[in-house]
């Protein structure tokens, strides 16, 4: 058990499942606004507290590991995994902005697809990042991780049939262009999960 | 202060410093030639050339922290640093270099705006660089970051506005792809610039 | 030399020769299917078998990095490197999707060039990274890293020239769009294959 390790007041843990309760907060305000088809400055404005919410937490955190002697794990992959987990909100923002910007706020049916698997890898990132209290976890911690894959590599097919759609049949230039900005960021949130499981699973595999 | 640590003919800082200096160079070259419109090959050319000279000092700090038994910051943190500083001169030169493949060469209102916030970001940079010679700077090092965030917000806000106004606007598509690129990379370097900062930053905290 | 500080058995040389053997043969293996013409959802399904086996020789490395008490560098370094050498072939994958999905499957006198030019990046890049097994190697690794750097400045120049010529002459903008991912996406595998020579470089000079 790493705890022996720690003070008793240590809450590096805490913080950590705070910032990606963040994450899991974000993402489902970005599904409903997606499914509900309520794309808006208003909702763009909420997006853009929770990551506010977001980069306090993952301050918290690097101040903290700055006063530490010891830490639970290397600085470097705290350093790592706290800016990793903060890219999830950052582009879920991100992606929202791009929309508003391209004023493509109408529901699209590929879209909310996207954001239910984003929601589902978010929330499979936030079990695995749950694991890192002990190593004990391990089992858990993989099992998020092969979820987490999974929907990345569905979520690659999925832009590459929507993508392949979109040349074949969209004849405006300029849709093109912007539904295909749109359709590679969704699917980028993908890969920022996938590289904030496989972290967390480096991460554990050390302690073991 | 930090002084005490380090041989007397210990010169990173100068180094830095001189690196630093080179990227406020470009960002001086590159407002001048985009508010002037006068982007041609020899301009390519020139800001080449700084670009170089960035590159002789990076080289010079790498190879005088791999001889360095002792070092004022974090390795990790001297590499990091190094390549950041070094990516605002080369982002310059990549964004000039797309114009004259794009053969946009011509005077654009938008442009000259953010070549003026670049350059007003990167001297804040500077300022900032200049602070890691000691703790008792940190007040100033903050504000040059509180103004470097100013600026990538602003930058952002200015992009997404030119971004909107261009696909409302403009109908030939092969504009908008130019154009789309030619911004989005002026505003990445704004991007760059708070990374500079922020990293400074971190490393000053660590001293305190 | 370096090998007095490790037991008989370590093999991370062998795994790091092997990882870029498994680039070479995914180098090679583009470049006869885009010289042929050949593209298709076998060719594709080929490239993934070999990035796949690319991926498990990443994963041995890491795994055996984790077990070694002494390693022949900078573990920091070890990760950076084999991150850096699995990135050639995952672009060479993402890529050839991408042309799939684009359905540009036909012959490219461009692409081809590009192709030519990947292999001979990637076949120096082998070379620089065989000569990690001893710092009597600075040579050949240098010189390695002279030919990278060249075949990438060549690749900017070819990138640029392409686009130059496609935003001139191509009136179909949905085909400027795909042309300009491909291209661009090719010249950034040279764009790896030189961060995989500087890393190499840079390893061997902190041994001397």
């Amino acid at each position: 058990m790493l705890s022996i390790f720690f003070p008793k007041d240590f809450n590096m843990f805490d913080l950590f499942e705070k910032q990606v309760g963040i994450s899991v907060e974000g993402a489902k305000y970005f599904k409903q606004m997606i499914t509900e088809g309520k794309l808006s400055q208003e909702a763009l404005d909420k997006l853009h507290n929770i990551e506010h919410q977001g980069d306090e937490v993952a301050h918290d955190i690097i101040e903290q590991l700055n006063k530490s002697f010891i830490t639970p794990f290397d600085r470097e992959d705290i350093h790592a995994l706290v800016k990793e987990i903060d890219d999830i909100t950052d582009m879920l923002h991100t992606l929202t902005n791009r929309m508003l910007v391209y004023k493509m706020t109408e529901k699209n049916v590929h879209l909310t697809a996207f954001a239910n698997m984003i929601e589902e890898s978010v929330l499979a990132v936030e079990c695995a990042v749950k694991g890192l209290r002990n190593t004990k976890n391990y089992k858990s911690v993989k099992d998020a991780c092969v979820e987490v894959n999974r929907l990345e590599n569905e979520g690659d097919m999925m832009r590459d049939k929507v993508l392949a759609e979109l040349f074949e049949t969209e004849k405006d230039p300029i849709k093109v262009i912007k539904l295909k900005d749109i359709f590679q960021e969704a699917e980028t949130i993908l890969d920022i999960c996938e590289d904030v499981a496989h972290m967390v699973e480096n991460i554990l595999v050390k302690q073991i």
